[in-house]
C-alpha cells in the first residue's frame, strides 16, 4: 500500500495538470465549501505533500479551479461562428450532463464571490464581460445595431443565467425550457426586425 | 464590563426576534461562509449561551436567517396591486441600498444551495416558485393569456435575477440598467400586444 502511494506520488510529481483536473473534478462533485487539501489529495489519489508541492495552499488551488471552471463555462469551442441557432446550442450545451455540472459550480462560485475576496469577484465579472462581448458580437452578425448589441447581450445572458439557477434549484425542466424557448422566440422576432430595418 | 454583558444577556433572554435580527444583520454584512455562533454573539452583543439557548445550533440559526432573507426578498409589501409600473418598482426596491444587501445574501444562499442540503434547495426553489406565481398573476392582470403567464413570469424573473448578479459583480450600473430598461420595454411591447388581442 505504501509502495502504491509512493508510486502515484512519483507519477504525479510532474503532472500538475492532472492533479488540477482531479481537484476540479472533486469540486464539480462536492462544491467548494468543504474543500480541503486532505480531501482533494484523497480523491485525486496523491499525497498531501504532492498537492502542497504543486499548489502551495488551499486558496491557490481554489483559485486555479475557479479559473478553469470560468474558462470552461465561458468557452463555446463547439459553436461555429455561423451557427444558425447559437442560443439553443449554448443552452443545450450548458444544460447537458457535462455542462450542468460546470454551471452548478459556476453558480456556487458566483455566490461565494458576493462576500469573497476581490480577486474572485474580478474573475467572475471578467468572465461575464467576455461572454457578454461574445454574444454582442454574435448579435451584430445577426443584424443588431452596434449601439444596442451590448444591452441586448447583457439582457440575454442574464436571462440564461437566471434560468440556469431556476433549473438547478427547482428541477422543473418543462417550465424552465418553455421560458428559454420564449426568450429565443422573442430574440428571433427582434432579429427579423433588424433584418427588415425596423 | 462583566455587568454590562450580563445586563445585555438578561435583556435578550426573551428577545429571540431581536437576536435573530442582529444575526441576520451580521449575515447581510459578512455572508454565511464564515458565520460562527461566536462571531454572531459578539456582533449581536449577547452571550454564546444565549444564542445556543435560542437557536440550539449554528445550522438552526442559519436556517432561520435564510428563511428571513427569502421572505424579505420575496415580499413586495410596498407594491400596490394596481401599481402601473410594477417591474420598475421591484427593480428600484431591489437595487436600492437596503434591497441590494438582501439580494446579495440571497445570491450567496442560492450559491450554497447548489451543493447544500436539500432543505436549503427546497427553500430557495419554493421562494422562486412563489415569486413566479406573483409575477404571473400580475401579468394576467395586464392582459397576458393565462396559458403564457407562467412562462413569461419565469423568463422575467430569470432576467432580473441574472441582472442582479451582473450588477453586484461587475458594478456596471449603466450597462445593467440599460439591459433592465430593455427587458421592461420588451415587456411593455408584449402588454400592448395582449391589449390589442394580437
Amino acid at each position: 500500500m505504501e509502495e502504491r502511494v509512493d508510486g502515484r506520488k512519483l507519477r504525479f510529481q510532474h503532472r500538475r495538470g492532472e492533479v488540477l483536473t482531479a481537484a476540479t473534478e472533486h469540486a464539480l462533485e462536492k462544491g467548494l465549501d468543504d474543500l480541503s487539501l486532505r480531501k482533494v489529495a484523497q480523491s485525486a489519489g496523491v499525497s498531501h505533500a504532492t498537492l502542497v508541492h504543486h499548489f502551495a495552499s488551499k486558496d491557490r488551488l481554489v483559485a486555479e479551479i475557479v479559473d478553469r471552471v470560468l474558462a470552461e463555462t465561458l468557452s463555446v469551442p463547439d459553436l461555429p461562428r455561423d451557427d444558425p441557432d447559437p442560443m439553443r446550442a449554448i443552452w443545450r450545451r450548458a444544460t447537458g450532463e457535462r455542462g450542468r455540472r460546470y454551471v452548478r459550480l459556476f453558480i456556487a462560485i458566483t455566490g461565494r464571490a458576493m462576500y469573497g475576496d476581490p480577486a474572485l469577484v474580478d474573475a467572475v465579472a471578467s468572465s461575464m464581460r467576455q461572454r457578454t462581448e461574445l454574444i454582442a458580437a454574435g448579435l451584430v452578425r445577426h443584424g443588431c445595431p452596434e449601439a444596442e448589441a451590448q444591452t441586448v447581450a447583457t439582457s440575454l445572458l442574464a436571462g440564461m443565467r437566471g434560468l440556469f439557477v431556476d433549473l438547478l434549484t427547482s428541477g422543473d425542466e418543462q417550465r424552465v425550457n418553455a421560458a428559454f424557448e420564449d426568450l429565443v422566440t422573442e430574440l428571433e422576432r427582434r432579429v427579423t426586425g433588424w433584418a427588415s430595418g425596423s
